[in-house]
C-alpha cells in the first residue's frame, strides 16, 4: 500500500509500505480508509520544531471502512464504515472508564509499536491497522454520504478536542467564553462553546476567511488584536469583568498568556494546545485571581458518542474547517498548504 | 486599645494603638473581637521568608460583637455578634457577585488602608474597624455559646479555605480525594471532603496528633509517607489509579509535586496554600495526563453562608483545629507555638 512517511524537516513522502495485517492478537481490525488529514501538531516535525531522527509513518486521523476484523472482535463487522480515534484506546480500563480514554492502560499511538509489538499504522496511508478495535472504532450506522465524510472526520480529534477546551474551561449555559486560536480546532471550540449554551463567544482571530467560519459557528464577536491590545478588547466587551471560560486552542507560551488575562477572577481556562516553548503556568497570577486551568490530551473517544448524534442531524458541520481537500498522492502539498496557512485543515483521499 | 505588630521576624509585639473610630463613609463599622487567631500565612513574616520592611499590625481572621456601624450600614447593627472574611469585600461588584469576593473591586486587607485612606486594622488586637460592614460581616443569629466561638471563628479562614480546596479539585459524591497537608486548613479540607460527599478521603500527615483529628474528621485513611514514597502509598490505596481530587493545603513545590502525581489522569488539584518558593506548575505533565488546577485566594464570604448552618447545627466542628488558646497579651508565645509546631493553630483571645 502507499502511506505517508517523514523523513526529516518539510520532507514528506508517500511510499511503498507493507500491507497491514492482522498480528494474531484477534483484537485487531484492518481498515481501508476512507479520508484522513493533516493536523496541526503534524506540523511541529515538518517545521523542525520536533526532530525526526529516523523517518516514521505520520498520521492520527481517519475514516474507513472495516476490511478484516481479528477473532475476538465483537463491536466492529467487515464493511462498517468507522471513526477512529488520534490514539487507539481500549475502553474497558479504569482511566477509559472514567473519561480519559488517551491515557488508556493499553493504548498506543498511531505509527508506533502497540503492546504486543506490531505496529499501528500512520493515518494518512491507503489503511491502517487497529490494534484495539473494539475499543477504538465508532460504528456510523447505515450508509454514509460522502458529503458526510469531512464531519465524521472530524470526530477523529479536531472537533472533539474543541469540545475538551469548552468542557475544560467550565462553559455552562449563559457563560461568556473567549476562544483564543483559530485554527481548526479553536474553530471547533466556538461550536463546542455554542452547543455548551455559551451567551456570548469572542473569537481571536487576525484572519478575514477564519473571521468568517467562526461568527458561522457562533462567534458573536471577533477580536483581532492580541498581547495587551487584545486583552484590552476582551476587557472592553465583558465590562472590565473579564470571560468566564477561555478555551486555549495553541498551545504557546503567548497564546496560554492571552488565555490566562482574558479569564475573569474565578474563571477557568480549557487548554488543548500541545505545550510548546519552554514556559510554566505562573501559579501565583492564577492563584491570586482564583483562574483554574484544565485540559489535555482530548478523550475524543470518550465524546464522539455524544458528538456523532450532533453531526448526523446536522446540528453541527465541524467538516467545514476542512477548506481543501488534496488526494493523497499530494500528500507533501498539503502540508505546504498548512504550513504557509493557505489552508485552514487540509483533508487527504486515498 | 491593644494590638500586635511585627516588627521583624521573630519579633511580635503586643502595643497601644489608637482606638479605631468609625471614618466618615458611612459603610463602616467598629467590631470588638471576642476572639482571633494566628494564621500558618502569619508564620511567613515570622519567619523572615516574608520580609518585614517595617513595623505593622498584622491578623486577619477574627470574630466579635459590633459596637458601632456608620450611617450608611443597614445589615448590621450593634450588638451583633459577627464572623470577619479575611479580608474586606462589599459582595455587591461583578467578582463578589460571582462568588469570587478576595478579588473585589472595591476590597482590601486587613492591616492596610482602605480605599478612602483609612486603616483597617489588623486582626489580633481588641477592635477592628470594617471598611465595608455589610458585605464583609456575616452575623450569627441569637445568643453565641461561647463554646460555639472557635467553631465560627474556624469560618473566618480555614473552614471555607478547606472548603474552597475542595470545591476548587471537584470533590463529588462517592470520589477518592487526597487531601495534601495537616495544618488547619488540611484539616477543615477533610471535613469538606466529607461533607462534599467524598467515599474515600486519604489524608498525608505524619503528626500522630494531626492523624487523629483527620480520622475523626473523616479521614478513611492516612499516608505519612512523602515523595516518592507518598505517592507509591496512595497509588496502592488507589489500585494504581491516583485519586479523582487532591487537595493541595500547603503551598510549598513540594507539596504540590506531591498533589499533582497523586491525582488520576482526568483528576483535579484544589489548591489554597499561597505558593511560595520559585516552582511554576508542569504544563507538559498536566497536559498529558489532563489534570486540572484550581484554587487560589479562597472566597469565604461566599462559603459562610452555607457553612454557618452546618456549624450551628453541630454537622462539623471546625473549631477542633484550636488546640491551644492563648490570652492576646501572650501573642508573641502564640507565634512561638505555632511555629514550633506546638499547636496546630492558636485561638487568641483579647
Amino acid at each position: 500500500m502507499l502511506a505517508t512517511v517523514i523523513h526529516a524537516a518539510r520532507d514528506i513522502r508517500l511510499e511503498e509500505a507493507p500491507d497491514p495485517r492482522l498480528s494474531g492478537t484477534g483484537r485487531d481490525a484492518i481498515v481501508r480508509v476512507v479520508a484522513a488529514c493533516i493536523c496541526g501538531s503534524d506540523l511541529w516535525p515538518y517545521r523542525g520544531v520536533v526532530d525526526t531522527d529516523e523517518p516514521h509513518r505520520i498520521g492520527h486521523e481517519f475514516v474507513g471502512v472495516v476490511e478484516q476484523v481479528g477473532d475476538a472482535v465483537t463491536r466492529v463487522r467487515r464493511g462498517d464504515f468507522v471513526i477512529a480515534p488520534f490514539y487507539d484506546c481500549d475502553m474497558t480500563c479504569a482511566h477509559c472508564q472514567n473519561g480519559v480514554s488517551p491515557s488508556c492502560q493499553n493504548g498506543n499511538w498511531w505509527g508506533r509499536d502497540d503492546r504486543d509489538g506490531h505496529l499501528a499504522d500512520g493515518a494518512q496511508g491507503e489503511f491502517v491497522r487497529v490494534p484495539t478495535a473494539d475499543g477504538s472504532l465508532t460504528v456510523v450506522p447505515g450508509p454514509v454520504d460522502d458529503a458526510m465524510v469531512p464531519h465524521l472526520l472530524a470526530l477523529s480529534d479536531v472537533m472533539g478536542t474543541g469540545w475538551h477546551a469548552a468542557v475544560s474551561a467550565g462553559v455552562s449555559p449563559g457563560s461568556t467564553a473567549v476562544v483564543v486560536g483559530d485554527g481548526a480546532v479553536g474553530l471547533c471550540g466556538v461550536i463546542a462553546a455554542r452547543q455548551l449554551g455559551a451567551a456570548r463567544i469572542i473569537a481571536m482571530s487576525r484572519h478575514a476567511d477564519r473571521q468568517a467560519l467562526a461568527r458561522a459557528f457562533g462567534a458573536t464577536a471577533v477580536v483581532a488584536e492580541r498581547g495587551d491590545d487584545g486583552i484590552a478588547a476582551i476587557m472592553a466587551l465583558t465590562d472590565g469583568v473579564g470571560a468566564d471560560a477561555v478555551l486555549e486552542c495553541v498551545g504557546t507560551a503567548e497564546s496560554m498568556d492571552q488565555a490566562i488575562r482574558a479569564a475573569r477572577p474565578g474563571g477557568r481556562v480549557g487548554y488543548v494546545g500541545v505545550p510548546h516553548g519552554g514556559a510554566e503556568l505562573p501559579i501565583r497570577s492564577l492563584f491570586s485571581r482564583n483562574v483554574g486551568v484544565a485540559g489535555g490530551i482530548a478523550p475524543v473517544r470518550n465524546y464522539v458518542d455524544a458528538l456523532l448524534p450532533l453531526v448526523l442531524d446536522g446540528t453541527i458541520q465541524p467538516g467545514r474547517v476542512f477548506d481543501r481537500e488534496v488526494p493523497l498522492a499530494d500528500v507533501a502539498e498539503g502540508y505546504r498548504l498548512m504550513d504557509e496557512r493557505e489552508a485552514i485543515k487540509v483533508l487527504l483521499r486515498p
